[in-house]
């Protein structure tokens, strides 16, 4: 049999509508070397089935748990509005970070009332954009609010809950504990809460995000425990329940072939039986803001050797690097890798993947075994949709690559290549056309 | 006497033409304060007459020691078209690392047997622009030869002499040593050279850089008798001196107030000495490429307050953050951090400075003793002249800040804020426009 480029007893980290061929990595039935000969090199590449997929996996153990329940795009993870806008198809909210991102949700259609605008330390010209949109408001703790306040009251508010501790995915991502940035304690929660019905707020929600990239089940239901008594101690501030409980996101992804999938249905389970602690569907939307979780699996980045150096270790050079994808040089993120045209005969050996950047730095995977590469060769780098294109730069002055959707077997550009002219755009004298 | 923003007792990090003065800080006698408030925050500000000084300063230095010499401003560093012209008219040549910068070089005016292209794994087509480009061309290793000579001669050829060992500044940044990406061992290097030669190049160099950000003399007389060792080596070779040896980089800035200047004169100095050993002015060009050096310090980025928290640690939250100076957060680097405008009466407090990312990696600087802040505060980070803007990316859809620069007690606007419009200009459906 010819072989593919999945390692030998090696689980895919490509799920459907990726496959291994002989002749390469398939998406929907397109070769992606096909798609780097028609679109260039690095290019990201993200099948809309899968988006999909993941979306109604998670709808489904959602909703059979929790009936009243809604899933909130978290759009950092990857704004490309194509992929928004099928997020937006399948019914789901917005979860904002930014002013643009308000602007982004608003275009896409995302109604209003399932768009929430959680700001780290924002500006009052934010907080007043925020009421502006006429989004839902969540803030980061009840000092912000008559700042919020002095603008208009939004449709719905909520605070987020620091539970004091913190999981943290391999990335080390932290969200919460005492030494995080984020959110605030019950008592001062509370406080806020009290404030905001002082003010005629009436329509709340509690809103907590304790991990990131979690695959262990048990964490969601130490964060269903805790909105559970977060709810029972807070109802009794507004008089009556939480419009929603807002479980964060933290639904992790497998990067590592040692990784296993989260049991979606476990974990949801357990979040559910503490919310059902304080709580009824019947009265209490359930939240949820998972950014990694729909988009991470559904894309790759593919990249062009283009050159290899033998030595201890041994290097692979693409035309991806560290301004492409940047989170294996700042988290020393794992990303899989696989040839994606057909597999060159001969023995895996250990090399590290790195960018054209002028710095060690960069990095797309250390100590990889892969088969013979050569110049030319074509590179897939799995699990590339979440903080993929979204952390880009155009470090060294290297353009930002291109974005292609894949959906029902055919393909198009969804963000065309950033050109050399671009990387001027906002330069007002230029010097390259004065001198012409 | 009026508190400045400097604390008491550190030496400042604010080299002339900037000054602390009772109500805030100064650049060629415009207040920081005015310069956000015109032009917007966050921002970066450059002084033009700092980077005019540490040209002049490094050209003195050399040329005293080695009056064949000739500075190489590495673009990477800030490729601002307007930064590029000031190091152009002093008489700087350019060190590129990408097609984009040889470009920009060109542009501003950069001679091409003055510009060298130096790529990190660079592809076919890239060699085949600097051929096309007429610029001098350092490979990285012998294999890259065959490939280059394919376009063409360069007018120039050195190759990158890997040292086998490095020194690292505080960054941890290292580009020598057996375990990094960059460079050749000297019998490498030498086949190279016969292979060049037999295909007729008979104009030659060298090159190294084995460190970055050094604050230690003695590292650079370590240099300096590597590349003459390797002159001695080399030279026997190619039947003639090479025309220029560079010492690559790695002139160190202070960023944190424990670090002294690196003394220049005594760097070069013993950079010098090396070198002499094996080579004399009359026949090699002594090439430096630094880029941090020139306009580290011409830098400040300026930040808003926009929220404080406090607790342990206390929080103070700017517009600035993980995407405007990705330094901190990626490789844990120090920028010194003062107050811009006036500065409030009260006891200097421990904070940690953090963005409006949503994420705790998101770091100007922890445990930062400053005096008490408040919301619309304006804080300037120090030495953010190099690898600032040019790493800045728009993550969470924030978009990135606008650039000025001050000469002459004027200021101008070199880069104009990227806007939420921006963010979308590579995208083919625009949603916004379509629905409007």
């Amino acid at each position: 049999m010819t072989p593919t480029g999945l390692p030998p007893g090696e689980p895919s980290r490509l799920p459907p509508p990726f496959e291994f061929a002989p002749d390469g990595i398939r998406v929907d039935g397109l070769g992606l070397a096909d798609l780097a000969d028609r679109f260039g090199s690095p290019l990201y590449v993200t099948s809309a089935l899968r988006i999909r997929d993941n979306v109604l996996r998670l709808r489904s153990a959602l909703t059979t748990r929790w009936p009243n329940s809604r899933i909130l795009y978290a759009i950092k993870a990857n704004s490309n509005p194509a992929i928004l806008r099928i997020l937006r198809e399948l019914g789901c909210g917005a979860d904002c970070s930014s002013p643009a991102e308000m602007v982004f949700a608003q275009a896409a259609g995302f109604p209003r009332r399932e768009t929430l605008y959680t700001a780290a330390y924002p500006s009052d010209a934010e907080l007043a954009g925020a009421i502006e949109a006429g989004v839902a408001v969540n803030l980061d703790h009840p000092g912000l609010l008559p700042r919020l306040l002095r603008a208009g009251r939004p449709p719905l508010l909520s605070f987020r809950l620091n539970p004091g501790r913190s999981a943290a995915g391999p990335e080390g991502l932290r969200f919460a504990g005492r030494d995080s940035k984020f959110g605030s304690s019950l008592a001062s929660v509370r406080q806020g809460l009290e404030a905001a019905h002082r003010a005629g707020v009436r329509d709340w929600g509690i809103h907590t995000m304790p991990g990131s990239n979690i695959l262990a089940p048990d964490h969601f239901g130490r964060v269903g425990d805790f909105l559970g008594r977060a709810i029972r101690s807070l109802q009794r501030v507004m008089g009556r329940p939480p419009t929603f409980a807002d479980a964060g996101g933290g639904l992790g992804v497998p990067y590592r072939p040692t990784e296993t999938e989260l049991n979606l249905d476990l974990a949801i389970s357990r979040l559910v039986l503490g919310l059902r602690s304080a709580a009824s569907p019947a009265d209490v939307q359930l939240w949820m803001e998972p950014g990694r979780y729909l988009v991470a699996d559904s894309t790759v980045l593919l990249g062009t050797v283009t050159d290899t150096k033998p030595g201890r270790p041994a290097f692979v050079g693409t035309d991806a690097g560290m301004q492409t994808l940047l989170r294996p040089a700042l988290y020393g993120a794992y990303h899989a890798i696989y040839p994606a045209g057909p597999v060159r005969p001969g023995t895996r050996r250990r090399v590290t993947v790195t960018g054209p950047i002028c710095e060690n730095t960069d990095l797309l995977g250390r100590d990889r075994r892969l088969p013979p590469l050569e110049v030319g060769d074509l590179l897939a780098v799995a699990t590339a949709g979440a903080y993929g294109y979204s952390m880009a730069s155009p470090y060294n002055n290297r353009p930002r690559p291109a974005e292609v959707l894949v959906d029902g077997g055919r393909a198009r550009l969804i963000r065309r290549r950033e050109t050399t002219d671009d990387l001027l755009c906002q330069v007002p004298e230029r010097p390259d056309r004065e001198r012409g």
